[in-house]
């Protein structure tokens, strides 16, 4: 075990590095090193891969067996030795030469991808989508033991799901919101988002994002927030939570609400147990369900409802001063719960967002299948926006072209997003029963209590349990259950909408 | 020599990242990240050292050895060779565990040296330097054939010299400071600088830094400029320069010419030759005096010259605006010359400047042959620097406490420091007499023919010639001569003082 811990404990740190290359890429990193680092993290990778699959861990893993098997089921060694083996045994199917030409592919697709959708042309992207494409089908067939190639891809961000368990859960919620949806787009003029729109001078933004996250939980001490194009977090090692929000002067809610989705994220990583940092239980990013739980549970279940904004308004008039809408905070908690069909998934109101994500898992199925081609792709998309959103999609910059996951590699990720929403809800309705003030707690700007639930209930487990064994524990069943969430939109834009 | 190559660019890369960590580390990491970050980078130094030491490598080599012989001596695939092999045969002689007891000491040690300092109490640190020294010991214990311990260590930082040859070198530097400084002592009342004293908003310093930066070289594309307690310049990939100063509101000069300083370090970064690059001929820290005489050669030979200042003035005067000083360039020319000893080694004028290092090198030298016990070094440092500078030193914190390098284990750094200045001059020599105009150039802040001259016959070449073998190329002798930087200094200081 101790040579394993060491073993395991240098794979974390060179994940952790590459975490660190990764964030400075996109904050500090001038222009120039765009094509040195993409090398560094290629080879970064490649160690890393190597490492995992290498003959002296499995000589390892096999000398431990005898000792696994006396051991109590769930405790802290069962869980390492069996993510171990579970990361292990799935990076030694990958030879080397597949994972570096995946890592190359996305290094030269990314530039490609900004440079196609600035000119919002799709043909320039294309090849690299049918590379990426050809290299994922390569990776699928490294596998056995699946029902359909799409289980493979998606165990990379969501260990233990399949593709048929992710699509029963997406379908029904897709059936609950359109009849939300038809009755939020009857009462379309009820709401109005007036408020949030304007002219508000970035500084203050900047205080007010701040002033917020601080109460929230944000610590200078082992916490930093930067500016970039795509909000994101990173943990690049224990004491370190970095996260980044952008800033549109004309839109109030932007920026704020990157801010704590953001936070969401980085909560989670800040704590994950020291015990289980260095080694790959602290690996949380193997459920990104679960990690998108908590940035949307901070963004939506905390930061839109109405008793965040009880507290929330004084301090947004006090940090931006002169520029602060004159609104109220019952008008305030209603435009950021303004539901409206629009083109940009990052933009989208809570509805709708769901049907974005649903429309990008379907679609990228249908590539994996061939049943799409990378060419007919475009089409596709507009005419899915048409027919799931109503919405009509000018141009390929906000459509197809939005997102860089797929010119990226990231096939099978974009699930998780909604499912985040699902199991967001099921844990809010577990938390509410256990902390029944929390609304009024929240009112207060007193988030302590929230904080210590998640991280006593879900945080200080670390990557112990999967998506399914945390529900089982938090919620009595491992089931996706949309219920929760249904209602609690419905709740909530009932009151907002007057339904 | 393509299997050669690729290992070789993999350690390259891992020394890119391994520099990045560093200056992350120093600019953008908040505090709590601090032992995580000790772990990644001996994590990754162990990584790199498994790596240039291992077996494959020395195979590799061995079956290269026929057709290295072949091949036009000085040819660049000769050079690769020679590099790989010293860096390679290097690296095997130290075990793992060593490398890797050296990292985790200078981790442990590091932290204790802030506090040490900012307490000014020696005995913390004591322990830390004991421990550093017996692991040097245990380190010149893996090599064979030098003439003495110091040389082990000196070859870390100066590929080719030995103790002697420096020693011999910085002895004759003495010799010709002694009677320069009885002169200047006389003559103290003959410049003031005054006109650098006052108060200096650090916007318009920093305007200041930007602007002269700017005109000298610095292109936003690949270039940053940030602030830390320590200035340092980093390299963390081709294409990516990154250089740090501090600013003092009360002091004028100090963070511009910290900056001027980096700025030669980051242009010899800069211009390193794509094709050297991802390899060990990239790996230009091999001299480290090379490295300093781009960084002297900027900071004084051209920052500190009266054609500076002419171009300077007018530049200090629009960035400043009413916080510049009324003083003309002739006045500011001299103020930024005066002499004057004084307590710390990075603030001290070009004369006195090395009187520290010398100090400091012949410390070390004593501390690691055992004939000086860390437990009197700070009663030797105080004797010494009243000796050598007339100076009494008040508490260790300004004392022997002022540099990281001990701490850190870097022992064989400092003379390197004071070799820079002698080559630089060598240097200068050289492209003076190639380039007559270089004086009028400057005043006219036309920086383009230094830099074109430098990227030519310096920095183009990497690291395929020693210190010496540049030296011959350059200037006809392979010997490190004081005479041009004695002459230099006598000339300027001459013109200043009116001596």
């Amino acid at each position: 075990m101790t040579e394993l811990r060491a073993r395991l404990a240098e794979i974390a740190d060179l994940d952790d590095v590459a975490s660190l290359l990764a964030w400075d890429q996109q904050t500090m990193m001038p222009a120039g090193g765009a094509q040195a680092r993409a090398e560094q993290r290629a080879t970064l990778g490649r160690i890393t891969h190597e490492r995992l699959a290498c003959d002296d861990l499995a000589r390892l893993l096999a000398e431990l067996e005898p000792y696994e098997q006396g051991l109590e089921a769930g405790c802290d060694e069962a869980s390492l030795l069996r993510v171990t083996r579970r990361d292990h045994e799935r990076a030694r199917r990958v030879p080397s030469d597949l994972h570096t030409a995946m890592a190359l592919a996305a290094a030269s697709a990314i530039p490609v991808w900004v440079e196609a959708r600035a000119r919002s042309d799709f043909a320039l992207l294309r090849p690299h989508l049918e590379r990426q494409l050809e290299l994922r089908r390569r990776y699928v067939d490294c596998f056995e033991d699946f029902s359909e190639p799409y289980d493979v891809l998606l165990a990379d961000f969501e260990d233990g799901l399949d593709t048929a368990a992710a699509r029963s859960a997406l379908e029904a919620l897709r059936r609950g919101l359109e009849p939300l949806l038809g009755e939020l787009r009857e009462r379309a003029g009820a709401v109005a988002d007036d408020c949030l729109r304007g002219h508000f001078p970035i500084d203050g933004q900047r205080r007010l994002s701040k002033r917020v996250l601080g109460q929230l939980g944000f610590d200078a001490g082992s916490w930093r927030l930067d500016q970039t194009v795509h909000p994101f977090a990173a943990n690049p090692a224990e004491g370190d939570v970095r996260i980044t929000t952008r800033y549109d002067e004309r839109d109030l809610a932007s920026a704020l609400f990157s801010a704590i989705h953001e936070f969401g994220h980085g909560l989670y990583d800040a704590h994950i147990p020291h015990a289980y940092r260095r080694s790959p239980l602290g690996r949380i990013g193997a459920s990104m369900s679960l990690h998108e739980s908590q940035s949307r549970l901070w963004e939506n279940f905390v930061g839109r409802s109405p008793e965040f904004w009880q507290w929330a308004t004084p301090v947004l008039r006090d940090a931006l001063g002169p520029a602060a809408p004159r609104a109220d905070a019952e008008t305030l908690y209603r435009a950021v719960n303004k539901v409206s069909p629009s083109l940009i998934r990052v933009e989208a109101d809570e509805v709708t967002y769901n049907l974005h994500v649903i429309l990008r898992f379907e679609l990228e199925q249908e590539l994996l299948a061939g049943t799409l081609a990378v060419a007919e792709l475009p089409e596709a998309w507009n005419a899915r926006m048409r027919s799931d959103l109503g919405v009509d999609v000018p141009d390929d910059a906000r459509g197809v072209l939005q997102d860089v996951h797929w010119a990226s590699g990231a096939f099978g990720y974009f699930p998780t997003y909604a499912l985040g929403n699902l199991v967001a809800a099921q844990l809010w309705k577990r938390l509410h029963a256990q902390l029944p003030d929390i609304g009024a707690q929240i009112a207060d700007g007193d988030f302590a209590p929230l904080r210590a639930w998640l991280g006593e209930n879900l945080h200080r487990h670390g990557r112990r349990q999967t998506l399914r064994e945390t529900l089982a524990r938090l919620t009595g069943s491992s089931a996706l259950d949309p219920e929760p969430y249904l209602r609690y939109l419905r709740t909530k834009l009932g009151d907002v909408y007057g339904l």
